[in-house]
Order: structure tokens, then sequence, then C-alpha cells
């Protein structure tokens, strides 16, 4: 008999939290009245139980509710739906943990490069990591290349297509693809070191597939996909069968405020194989606190059975004037990524503004591992 | 120049609302500071633009963002992106509408059956439909085809797996499918009333598409999907994949607090293909409203282009004793679905009771049509 634990943070008046905490419990488990269930052995091996209660708050309660392994089928979509299936449509509770016992665990590869491996891709074993998105999305085929071999050229590691960008009549898939891909290789020629193009895949999981084989085909290592917006079962199977692609994971979709970030962006997409779990700074244009980050880093990095860890990508309203910041805050296992505030810039003046990116970025990682 | 409509809840000091349209409509579009956005072509066709702003309460402001129809490809995933990507992760946003344009209309095929075919299909052209879940998971498979038999005996239309049901090793998907298709045959033939037993599919896209043609091969008409569990973008691929079956949508992981529940399950859900949406009731164990389930079923009935309308499914906490108050609101295009209180009974009485949820729903129904 094997459990695993779920943590929720629910709103309740006091006398009410016992109550509320076990409706939890069976609402996830076999969802109707106990008297209902007449087979002691599923009474005893079904019924999801809770573990405990602690205050977190004023009318806030942290529950920890034990849910049997077996209810999961060892399949994602399925143990999703165990942890937080029904009660996502409840008021007043969120989603803060996951705990799964190592048997379950061991079902999921996690990422299959993390951070060790995209610091062996990039050829930076020390070092604090770049990357810049490709904005706006509008822009033709022959605008995209030119911004991708200037970021490249400049220096940064990881060029990345805006999350907008996705299959359009103005930048179509396959030809943007090409492309890059050939932009990036003459920067790379230029300026001898490693660069990648990471093209968005976005679509239903056919054209997931068809997508990725064309990148593949094309030669690219590293791709971004935003496993809400496909679907967590979807980016499951992306993974499965393309484990050559290095993985950025992008919050769109995330609707965070009903899964804890740190626990949706820094456990559960890394244990469905993301290897850089892109999320939202502190300080920027979103609500997220400092401790938030700092929280979703950790977990995104902290040892885990024998799923590799993840590398942060803080991002969203990044400014260059905050990357000493930054870096002293989240470490060198990080990879700083910036969007629009470097497009403030065009042509000769962007490529001079991502430079000054990168080498503010790789100078502080230097000096730390000085 | 097409544009689609996203209506979005904003909480907002009302001297800040205008500055935080704007930045929404930035987010969902080019989402770079509107000075990085250096082409004419771009800042006209594709940056998205607030279209009016209302006040719907204090401190709050119901906004309409048009957003470039081309920005989508056409596509689901994107879709979903453009409306609701990145302010997912916004504080105080909620999606509450979306107009599509014909031709963006047109790339979704909406329900295949939607309310007339599910008549067709039970040879009930009037009257209001029944269905159940089969509950609790953990039954092995021939309790679960005992309970499908007595429930179809008992005259209820629809038969569905509990959608915590999955492909566990207690109740595994095919050994499961063959024997509720059997004993349902048995019961139609007993009865001569149609009963379709609805399998739950569930798992990653290619579990799916397994499942799926397990199902098909065994005569299965109905299935139950829960759209946001799978992904959207999945649900999509399977309708398109499988068009013959009628698809009731479950709510599991909907998180509805972000996304208005009509907008969800009335009209996305719909628009990728549900012929019926399930979803909470009001006076139930969950927190809906009356007004919130009457505008739900309003929008998965009206007329929508060419999409055909789909029959909504009120369940949760669903009692015997409510079903003459719920007929009257819902009206006779509504399917019943009743679990947990039906299973208080076993056997015989199980058996009884299920049927005087049949008589009682059919009897209404034939008065009203009378």
């Amino acid at each position: 008999m094997a459990w695993l634990t779920a943590t929720y943070l629910i709103a309740s008046a006091p006398e009410r939290i016992e109550e509320r905490a076990e409706a939890l419990a069976i609402e996830q488990s076999v969802e109707c009245p106990p008297e209902a269930v007449h087979d002691a052995r599923i009474r005893d091996e079904i019924v999801a139980r809770v573990a405990s209660i602690e205050p977190a708050g004023e009318h806030r309660f942290r529950v920890n509710v034990r849910i049997a392994v077996q209810t999961t089928g060892g399949e994602t979509a399925q143990l999703i739906n165990m942890i937080f299936g029904n009660c996502s449509l409840w008021e007043n509770v969120q989603l803060t943990g996951l705990e799964l016992p190592p048997e379950l665990l061991a079902r999921f590869t996690g990422p299959r490069h993390g951070i060790a491996g995209i610091r062996e891709l990039l050829g930076a074993p020390h070092r604090s990591l770049t990357s810049a998105a490709m904005k706006p999305q509008g822009m033709h085929v022959p605008a995209i290349a030119t911004m991708c071999r200037t970021l490249a050229r400049a220096g940064v590691d990881i060029v990345k297509d805006d999350h907008g960008i996705a299959d359009q009549a103005y930048s179509p898939f396959a030809e943007r693809v090409a492309a890059c891909q050939a932009a990036i290789a003459e920067a790379v020629a230029a300026t001898g070191k490693p660069s990648f193009y990471a093209p968005h895949l976005i679509g239903t999981p056919r054209t997931l597939r068809a997508h990725a084989r064309i990148a593949r085909d094309a030669g690219v290592r590293v791709v971004l996909v935003a496993p809400m917006l496909v679907g967590l079962p979807a980016f499951r199977d992306l993974v499965d069968e393309f484990p050559e692609f290095v993985y950025l994971a992008h919050p769109s979709f995330g609707g965070a405020a009903r899964i804890a970030p740190a626990l949706l962006f820094g456990r559960i997409f890394r244990l469905l194989g993301a290897d850089a779990p892109i999320f939202v700074n502190y300080g920027g244009r979103f609500a997220y606190s400092q401790d938030e980050c700092g929280t979703l880093t950790a977990t995104a990095r902290e040892p885990w059975g024998d799923v590799r860890p993840a590398l942060p990508v803080p991002a969203g309203g990044m400014r260059l004037d905050r990357v000493e910041e930054l870096l002293a805050f989240y470490g060198p296992d990080t990879m700083l990524l910036i969007g629009g505030n470097l497009l403030l810039a065009q042509g000769d003046a962007l490529e001079a503004r991502a430079r000054e990116f990168v080498t503010t970025v790789e100078g502080i990682g230097a000096r730390a591992s000085a």
C-alpha cells in the first residue's frame, strides 16, 4: 500500500476545516458519500485520508491528504486528476505541494538534460546563462532570422521565439525554423561561441509531433513549449518521443493562482520533463513576490530521487539594469531571459545592447566562480 | 483584417483601469513595450486593442479586447494562448467572454452530434434525459459491469464511468469496456430501451488514441473526457479523429475561478467538440450560483454560427428529491447526471432507486411535452 501526499491551502472558518478537509479527501478519491462505499477493501485502500491539518494564517489551513498511488494508474493525466481534479472547482482551495513515493516517482523520467545537460550543450560549466526572446510576433521570417543572427552574434546562449510566435501565416513554422537555424549557424561560425535557436512548439498533439520532427530534422536542440497550453499529458508524450530536445517550459495559461507557482513550474513541469522552467520574475509586471520566486527556484533545483535538477529561467519585464541584483539573488545555476527590454534597440544598437546583457551576466558569473 | 473579441473582468482601482487594460492588450499580443514595435504594419494589424471598458461593480471592470485573428493561426492551442496565455498569470483577471468572427469560427466544427444527435441516438426526441455515474473507483471489473447492467435495466440513458476511473490495475480499461458493453447489451435486450455505456478516456495523447480505438472496436458510442485534464488541444485532436463518439465533457481540473464557467464549459468546450458538457449544479457541494448555471446552460444551447447546440449535464451532489425543481429550472434539453446519491443503495434496491430517478425525469418530460 503506497500513498502520495498532496498539500492544499484551504481558506475556512476554524470550526469547519475538519469537515472541509474530509470532504476534499472524498472528492479527490471515491467522490461519493462514504456510506455509499460498501466494500471494505475500497474503504481501506482507495479512499483518500486527511493526514494533517495545520494553521497557515488567519482562516487558512495547510492540509495534507494521502491519496492511494494505485488510483493514479502511474499515468500523467490521472495523477493530475487525483491531486487537483474536481477540487480545482472548489472555492478557496490551492494546491501547494506534492510528494510522491519512490515507486511512483520512478514512473517519471523528469528532465532528460537538466542543469548539467544544458551546461554541457552550451559549453558553460559554471557561469550564469543568457536567453533572449524574439519579439514582436507579426514579424516576417527574414526579420526574425535577422534578429536571431544579431542576438547570437552578441553571444546570447539561447535565442528563443516569443511564446506568441506559433505557426501563423506571417511566419510559418517550417520556413522560420530553417531560416533561424541558418542564421544562428552563421553567427556561431563568426563568433565561435555556441548559441542555439529555440523554436516554439505549439498546437494539438498531431501538430506538435509534426513540428518536432521538422525541428529535429533541421538540427534544433532546444525548444520552447508551454505545458499548460498544450496540456500536461501532451507535454509528457512529447518529451518521451523527442528526448533529444532541451525543453524550455513557458508558463502561459498556467493560471497559477490555483496551483502554487513553485509547485506547478518548479515541480510538476520538472516531473514531466521540463529542463528549464521559465517563470515570471519578482518586481516585473507580474505579481510574484521575491519569496515565491526563491521557493520556485529552490524547488526546481532541489534533489528529488533520480529526477535531474531543472534550470530556473526568470523572465517577464526583465531589465538590463537589474542583472546584477537578480544574479545575486538567483545564483549561477540560472538562465536570465530578457525580451522586450533589449528590443527597444534595433540593428547594430540591438547587437550592442544584447552584448552588454551577455557580458554583464557572464562577468558576474566569472567573478562568482573566481 | 479580422478581429476576435475577448472579454475580461478586471479588479482595479478606477484610476488605474485604463492603464491595466492597455497593458493586458499588449501582454496578449506583442508582449513588449509599444516603443519596441518598430514596424507600422505590426502596430496596425497585430497589436491588440482595448475596445471598451465598462464598470462591473465596485472596483471591477469589464474590458473588451480585440485580438487579431491572424495571430491565432486558426489553431486551438494558439487561440487559447492569445486569449488567456500570460494574463492567466496576472492577479485579479478573469476571462469571461469570447466572440469569434465567422471566418475563425468556421475553423472549428464544434459538437458532431449535439442535442439533436444525442436525442436521435437515444430515441428520445423530446423528454429530459438521464445519466448515472458508476462509483466508487476501486471496484473490480465484474462489480462495475454488474452496476452498469443494473443502471441500464433501470432505464438510465447513459451509464458512465466515474471520472476517477481511468486505467488502474484494479479495473483495466480494455477489460472494463468489454465487460460493460456486454452488460449493457444484456440489459438493453431485456428492456428494449436504448442505453449506452460511456467509458472514461484519459491519458496522454498516445493513450487517448489507443483507448479510443479499443472503445470504437467494442461498439462504444458515448465517451467521457475531461478536456482540461487531457489538454484542450488534445481534446480537439480526439474529436477530429473519432467524430463518431458522443463526447460527455467533464469539468475536472477546470480551475474555473480564472475562466468564467459559462465560457469554459458552455462555449470553449462546445467549440472544441463537446456534445454534452457536464457542470457542477447549484445547491450541491460546489459553489456555483443558480445564475451561473443558468448562464452556462444558455451558452451551451444558444445559436452560434453553424456550431451545434450542446446538451447541458448538471451534476455534482445531485439528489433524487431535487429532480422536479431542477427540470423546472433547466427545461427538457437537459441530461440530469446523478452519482453517489443513487449508490446509497445496492443490488435490487439500487435498480429500484435508479428506476425511480428515470421515471421521475421521464414523467416530468412527458408532462411538459403533453
